[in-house]
């Protein structure tokens, strides 16, 4: 669970839902990013996102701020007597304004690989919780193409930018229309979302599914990357936490197939729709 | 999830009993362990083990090897006349035989951290799948402190050697007597098995559980090591996967308190004794 440099990296599992959803950091710049968040799960994350000092301004961090900031240049303006004092007054409060930004860190964005069938994103309580006073510090971010609603939609190609880490978005459709991976190359990883599964993948079965288009995205835009890349996807039921795109090439018994095999396979599950569908579709 | 150098490094769950399995291999020497094997999650390790190209060596692999090692010695010696011929044609035999080893790789070690009272280990059952023909290939661990039995009984301050990968014995009873914890210097983290949770610990009302002793465990053994070292625990129910010791030392309730103050947290838990108990300890 290593991570390069200066960036925090952590796994989190939703054991009801199987469900992973990773916290992303920067150590320096104090930004960081949640991907796939759970409903049920917020509480604990944002304890940790807040014991890693990733936390979002506080309420009354922008009044505290300002008041701190127009105190300190009445102090030093107080015997000042000509304008080149009154900028080096000024210049002193910006570097006081910067310290205490550098103190009050900030959770940045919270991003849906896609809209979930078998659990409720907890995006919107965690916006509700951080962008308090109509504040948008919290952004929430979805792909263009999955049409749900967000701050943000991003694009194939696009580059989500959190400090250190750049997740570069690559749309990856097939378990939905809207299905986006995201490749961290500083790190060597990538969160295939419910493309690719450790030594599975995602259902075809609802919402868009398309095995066609599911066998393409991950054999051209995932089984591409290097092979020494780590693979982190949204959910597993097995206990396996992570893998390689070496690895899934090789093993994942549903990619080693034909297309031809592959639709068939898909198309033959036979699986019960998710409990929360109807919930979340209608 | 990565690992530094050549050292493969796999974190695996187990949803009914919330317990971690870690697969810790030397992908150079291709010797590799096991730490808190779970029974029932022995063919889904065993099979992740040959993916990654550190099953054990097969059945017949002796066998295969001393056939081919006196073929290739024959037909090296058939036209040779003097004995620094021989010995040439002895050293390829050698250079072979190498080759051969090196294909075929090694599951190493079972080890466990400590006698679990709530799953019943999987070390026996791995044994008994690739030790055939009487073979001791893989042999089990355990403390000497445990007073169970295993192929080897390690003391506090040995070195559990593995290839690359070398795992520091530390004593950290408190949750039973026989509780080890193992430190990877090399990668900077430490399996702390039921000694410390991440933000928890374990419990100390059965199996000669003593809170006295477990704070000064992880107070003097744990909270001892740099900061930045990752900790790796033998459970978790609340879907982290893994912490730091700094972490732990700010925010973990159960060790920011006083001895007293845990001592008395940990008498009154009042918690449900576990369901295998019975079937472990009898």
């Amino acid at each position: 669970m290593n991570a390069r440099g200066g960036t925090i990296f952590r796994q989190l599992f939703d054991r009801s839902c199987c469900c992973f959803t990773y916290l992303i950091g920067d150590k320096y710049q104090k930004t960081a990013l949640l991907i796939d968040p759970v409903l049920e799960q917020v509480d604990r994350d944002l304890k940790l996102v807040k014991e890693l000092g990733l936390e979002t301004k506080s309420k009354n961090f922008r009044k505290e701020l300002a008041c701190g900031i127009q105190q300190r240049f009445h102090n030093l303006t107080i015997l000042r007597t000509n304008y080149l004092e009154y900028a080096s007054a000024a210049f002193m409060c910006w570097i006081h304004e910067q310290a205490l930004l550098a103190k009050h860190c900030s959770l940045k964005y919270v991003l849906n690989t896609h809209v979930h069938a078998d659990h409720i994103t907890g995006s919107g309580l965690i916006k509700d919780r951080l962008n308090t006073n109509g504040k948008l510090q919290v952004l929430s971010i979805v792909s263009e193409s999955s049409g749900a609603e967000a701050d943000i939609c991003v694009d194939d190609g696009e580059v989500i930018d959190c400090g250190l880490v750049k997740l570069n978005v690559t749309y990856t459709p097939g378990h939905t229309n809207g299905c986006m991976s995201l490749i961290d190359h500083y790190n060597k990883r990538v969160f295939t979302g419910d493309a690719l599964f450790i030594r599975g993948c995602g259902r075809t079965d609802f919402q868009e599914g398309s095995p066609s288009k599911l066998y393409d995205s991950v054999h051209s835009r995932l089984f591409t990357l290097p092979d020494d890349y780590s693979v982190y996807p949204a959910h597993d039921y097995n206990g396996h936490t992570m893998s390689t795109i070496g690895e899934e090439k090789k093993f994942n018994p549903r990619m080693v197939t034909s297309k031809e095999e592959f639709i068939e396979i898909m198309e033959n599950l036979n699986l019960d729709y998710p409990k929360m569908l109807g919930e979340l579709v209608d």
